[in-house]
């Protein structure tokens, strides 16, 4: 009663000297889960022949779902498509369907075909189409002795596109998987996972066989994933939600929510069910929380607003944070954070205003306001809050730390937990 | 005259069944590939002794350096130190250095040392410590018949941590590389890789066999990368410069930068050189311009802030956008981003404004305004210039197409080519 099992193969040099991260292998994995398929191992292989046969030979003792993203393109370094047509003893044919498609984009685009452009609508005589609506590079489905190889293109939108359109339905059709996959997430905020584990040893150790649980750590917060395989959907779900339950009863002082949800998400669904709105003050976060927040759909039913004060005179002049204040206690002092938390209330008419002003570094710190500090505070029309963290990253995570611990602290004070 | 092999493995369920995101493996690979040492292939697998121990026999023969991520935590699904231990036959032994490190972390938290915490300072006797400062786990190095098999934590910051301070002069010191890696990379906005393919065929079909040319398309941009392998770094240098100089040449109208840089460094570096300021006005992008823009270290140089009018009476109490201009022309329109961007250019008192309002969808669009239209417009004291964009992504993508548009818009005023 094993599930099926899938490989990600992820073709381009791009991948392997770092200039690009993989975000496709995630998504898919994501949409395989759900549908009961396990990936067992995903592969990144560079743009030669050598490597991605090495793969393919290696992975197809490994799977019966193969799922390659990459090197559809139309130039000399994609050289999926030839490669496979080979490997599965197939030849290059001309697909009227897909010829008729570039001819549309290209016409749509004002752009002459060129030979390198006809050539995409070749395909081998031993796969059948996966239709690419949205670009240029048609994926492909081969099967043998049972067992499935799909191509897709690398660039993301393409793939996910192929993949919800036309792939994914196939799979579920091919592969009549028997078992289920349950993931069931709990989220929490401010303890690490030594202390999480020590707290809940016995409910993990008293677990069934078939539920795994595992601590996923991540500035400053901690996710439990519970993950359970059995034959039966329905009946896994009530076990899975059995076992999350006495974790949620264990650590409710700490959950910030039961579901595998962005911060942004939550806060935003809190916004909407309070039916109040609330804004932004952000120096250092340099617009970072807004992005999030407005991240999640319809947030304008709730969210009005940020005013980026990056530089102190937009402090002064559009927040209206007083000249004294920032000379004598400073930019990143608690109260500046203040006065920005009450000056975006008022200027942008909320319910609530969220401040951060930090130093993230490497340079810019002082004896005073060493690098990593970052003063926040939250206002409605009766209080304000602040605290002040310090945090001894790289810039780059002390401003995700910094946005994070903000809407966490925005969501404390939302739900009279701060 | 073969460069040295690396192999990354990265271990974790949450890599697999797509709730991280790997951005580790990019980075390891920038670090080695400085180093001249290659990275063939990258795996990622589960937390179990079968799907480790596998990668490890298989990965084994590709490479003369593996580096394997994750594992390491101090709770039950973390096996990746005990299995190394027996893998390579040796035994746990308390490291008193280790200990040390982890009492103080936990005596400066004020937390109790848990037993488990207290195995963190176990490590395999045949193998020599990576001292980890920034964290609990320690990273350790074996050797077996001159190859390296270094283990890190899965955390981003400890790994890096680790590598930069120790593993990298190490792996310096031990694989006295004698080749030299070579990347010269060409920005290029505006043209399909298609279109420059076969602008540049010439100059791809003569490259010398040590020199490779790859594309790399993204977002309405496209990098063009040579990659130059020699057993002569300065020479090699050289060598891939005098390509690059042919592709600049080729290409000069589309190119926006000679290095692989973001696009907010480039514009950053632009305004500094200038020495001129800039600020925003941004609706449909939440404040992501203002975040990239600020991702740059000392950005306060020219960079004043961001108004996120996200609400519409935000855009005119703050912005000034006349009320008329709203109900008539509509929240995206020409109009309406003419009167945030001058709007912005008095209130954040800069040279030079750039805003965005759109539709990002998936839901918002009208019969007017379709999901995917997008309006920009950027201002100095003398002139206007605006676009519109139709974008067709899902909402993730519209937004960061936006926000490169945008600031690909603001570099081309500035720099007089629109």
């Amino acid at each position: 009663m094993n599930n099926i099992h899938a490989v990600i193969i992820t073709i381009g040099d791009e991948l392997l000297i770092g200039q690009t991260i993989d975000t496709n292998s995630a998504w898919i994995a994501q949409q395989l889960n759900a549908q009961g398929i396990d990936v067992v191992r995903r592969v990144a292989v560079g743009d030669t022949k050598h490597a991605i046969t090495t793969a393919l030979d290696e992975e197809w003792q490994k799977a019966s779902l193969i799922i390659l993203t990459g090197g559809l393109g139309p130039t000399s370094d994609d050289i999926t498509k030839p490669l496979l047509c080979d490997y599965f003893g197939g030849k290059l044919v001309v697909n009227e369907d897909v010829l008729t498609h570039l001819k549309e984009i290209f016409s749509r685009r004002n752009r002459p075909m060129l030979e390198r452009n006809l050539k995409q609508a070749e395909v081998p005589d031993n796969c059948s189409v996966l239709f690419n609506k949205m670009g240029t590079a048609p994926g492909m489905w081969f099967e043998k002795n049972g067992k499935v190889i799909i191509s897709l293109p690398g660039v993301p939108f393409e793939m996910k596109h192929i993949m919800e359109e036309v792939a994914l339905p196939r799979i579920k059709g091919h592969f009549s998987t028997r078992n289920a996959i349950v993931h069931k997430t709990i989220f929490t905020a401010g303890e690490g996972e030594s202390y999480l584990a020590e707290k809940i040893a016995d409910i993990e150790i008293a677990l069934p066989a078939n539920i795994k649980l595992a601590y996923l750590p991540d500035s400053g917060f901690v996710k439990l994933r519970l993950t359970g395989h059995g034959p039966d959907a329905n009946r896994l779900e009530v076990e899975v939600i059995a076992e999350q339950q006495k974790l949620i009863e264990r650590l409710s002082s700490i959950i910030i929510a039961t579901e595998d949800l962005p911060l942004e998400k939550i806060l935003g669904d809190l916004a909407k069910q309070m039916q109040v709105t609330f804004g932004l003050a952000e120096s250092c976060t340099g617009g970072y929380i807004g992005h999030f927040i407005t991240q999640v759909p319809g947030g304008s039913a709730y969210f009005k607003g940020s005013i980026v004060s990056y530089d102190n005179e937009v402090k002064q002049n559009v927040l209206g944070v007083s000249k004294d204040t920032i000379e004598q206690k400073g930019a990143v002092s608690e109260e500046t954070v203040i006065e920005m938390a009450t000056g975006a209330l008022r200027l942008l008419n909320v319910d609530y205003a969220l401040s951060v002003s930090g130093v993230l570094g490497p340079d810019g710190g002082t004896d005073r306001v060493k690098v990593g500090t970052v003063w926040m505070a939250v206002a409605d029309k009766n209080r304000v809050i602040t605290k002040v963290h310090n945090f001894f990253y790289d810039r780059e995570r002390n401003k995700e730390m910094a946005a994070k611990m903000a809407m966490l602290l925005l969501w404390k004070f939302m739900t009279g937990k701060a």
